[in-house]
């Protein structure tokens, strides 16, 4: 008899993106003629640079041709895009991070839930407090967890809170932790770490013996040039800590696919023996046996990024998303809310009006205002009394979106 | 302290395909005059069909414009190719499968591993020997297997046996298997199946509630209109079988990463507490939360494989490597081998002559002809006194591959 993995019957039901269709179907099938404006889900809107287009193009061409034809590459990325990387977004930052540390993948998603393979079953995990929802789904999936509480806390996680009562500087763990998922620029709160809260998270995970698994997947999107882009502007992060990176928001490629992670070939963890194990050849062994590369030309595309032509275009897409986040700050400022975020990150995180929670919150501005937000409790329980707002969309959609939030009764 | 998946260490070092890499290097080093003619890896070597790369290059300008661009997609595929997937490969052969039991993927390497994910940890195993090292090796890290044996088999596993002594038609499972891989045409053997044979797969697996992962991503090479292409050709298999399927090998995709994997609706497995639980749902929740969909532009390009254009291309490429396939086929036995496949499959598989093992007669075939195979012993303990050549080349390499080969000492 066929058996499935039965932890998957441990996720909650109520996953947050299908929640909120859900909801929006139901008002939308009730208000047919509501023009929506959907500031939910992270997903960008303006067209891809030129750069990274002609770039596709031109490789699309080489491949209906026999000496421009490209079969299986390597199943870490092409050396000219690890390369491009490490000199642009590493090195020249001060970073010792060497292009063969550099694989390159079809998604951060991807990446964040696959790392679980290579590590064990027996570590102890500590995340913040909202969360990016697939750092826990995909430890509930590999059997880490007990069952969630009616807050959606899962057993056996610790939940390190990052809300605006500790500045968003989530505690360090109480308990020790073997493995810790920080995300900075964050999603969603849109907070920022300095180079002192690296160092501090950097060092608890050296003296404990823990893996930082870090998401930098909003980095272009910090507007002050003393803040860290990479958790390896910390020297010592090449001895803890494994970075996701990914061209999906920066450069537009949510639909196109392409990503990359960092792994320092320093990093080392221990199997059930005590012996050290290279993290960086496991990934190796999992990624030459689970996955074929991505594809020529989407990475030629993603190589356009590191042009000159592509760096002036991916700042002007960074700019313009983020004069949406500026736009909604003040908007929501104005209207005397307490907003957080948004000057670094391209999410607003907005404290919910009198004593409103994340989904009546949610609801009001469905309803009220035709404007469609993430609800913070979404994102984990700390989240409950927040709002995600997305700087993802058009000028048009955003100012028409705070000019209906001006008109609606919000406390 | 942070811990790894300690099953990797169970993996064997001597990995097939860079073990060749290293004996071609050594080879090359000492004779770097050799111009090697390369039949090992299954690579294509021909250009993209002009139907691909007209639909890439259409997308891609429209990824360069406001109307025109795509963001997230969905994860399991766009509608609009997992329906032209559903009418063509299925519906127009009598398969009663639809659009959305079809999930588009970036590679069936990714999907034959990843379908683990969403299977118990203690489910008994069987894999044909030789195979897929992919089947194999994804068990293994997974912890679902002992250590190998000095012929290379894992306990745990049950191996059925390919070979010419049961004219290809593998054993059913001695001792009761609840998770069977089977790919049929078959690399590395070339071998087909028939209905008939499809049939009593399918009757054991229903009469041990077992499932079948049925990689059938040689099925366009298939000349024999008799044979079956797909697995749910036996109506049965709706209740016991999962499909892989490429657009790799057909179309030249290797380097464009297009596949997809058919999960009916109908099929289910246990949990621990023996309750039924469908695998359609549980791979839509994996693919969900741990994958974000393959690139738009690469979509459009698989689309176009089932335009009339498309397909009228994709059937030239088919018939130019099964034309090299039936070359390499004359040749051999021209020359006294025992040669099987290469009629229905892209791989030609031969027997070793005198008594040789795999590994020699690899040596002798680099070293006496500068010709690059694959050692069978590489792909399981029943592939010992075999090789595997692959069809997939230029005419021009191929015809002189063979006219070095008849000058060879064979025997």
């Amino acid at each position: 008899m066929v058996r499935v993995n039965s932890y998957y019957q441990t996720l909650r039901a109520g996953y947050l993106f299908p929640e909120i269709q859900r909801r929006i179907k139901a008002f939308a099938a009730q208000h047919p003629e509501a023009d929506l404006i959907r500031l939910g889900i992270g997903d960008v809107t303006e067209p891809l640079p030129a750069a990274c287009t002609d770039a596709m193009a031109t490789a699309v061409e080489a491949m209906g041709t026999r000496t421009g034809f490209h079969g299986y590459g390597p199943e870490q990325g092409y050396h000219w895009l690890r390369q491009a990387i490490a000199q642009h977004d590493y090195q020249q930052r001060g970073c010792a991070i060497e292009a063969d540390e550099i694989f390159i993948s079809d998604g951060s998603k991807c990446d964040t839930s696959n790392i679980l393979d290579i590590l064990g079953d027996d570590n102890r995990i500590a995340v913040t407090d909202p969360v990016y929802p697939v750092y826990v789904d995909s430890n509930v999936m590999a059997g880490h967890t007990g069952p969630a509480n009616d807050q959606g806390c899962y057993g056996g996680l610790q939940y390190l809170p990052l809300t605006a009562d500790n500045d968003f500087r989530a505690p360090l763990p109480a308990t020790p932790a073997d493995l810790i998922y920080l995300c900075f620029p964050n999603n969603p709160t849109g907070a920022v770490a300095t180079r002192a809260e690296l160092q501090r998270w950097v060092d608890y995970a050296r003296s404990h013996d823990a893996l930082i698994l870090f998401d930098a997947a909003y980095e272009a999107f910090i507007q002050d040039s003393e803040l860290p882009h990479s958790i390896f502007e910390v020297e010592e992060a090449r001895d803890c800590a494994i970075e996701f990176r990914s061209f999906s928001k920066k450069a537009g490629f949510t639909g196109t696919r392409c990503a990359f992670t960092v792994i320092p070939k320093t990093l080392s963890g221990h199997t059930r023996n005590g012996d050290a194990v290279s993290l960086w050849q496991l990934w190796s062994r999992r990624q030459s046996t689970k996955f074929n590369g991505v594809s020529y030309v989407v990475q030629r595309g993603a190589e356009a990024v590191y042009s000159a032509a592509g760096q002036a275009q991916v700042a002007r897409l960074v700019t313009f998303y983020m004069d949406n986040a500026a736009i909604i700050r003040q908007q929501l400022q104005r209207l005397g809310l307490a907003v957080y975020g948004g000057q670094h990150a391209p999410y607003v995180w907005v404290k919910t009006p009198a004593s409103m929670n994340s989904w009546q919150f949610f609801d009001q501005l469905l309803h009220q205002a035709h404007v469609v937000g993430t609800p913070g409790a979404g994102f984990g329980a700390a989240g409950e009394g927040y709002l995600r707002l997305s700087a993802f969309n058009s000028r048009g959609q955003v100012e028409a979106a705070m000019t209906r939030l001006a008109r609606c009764k919000l406390q």
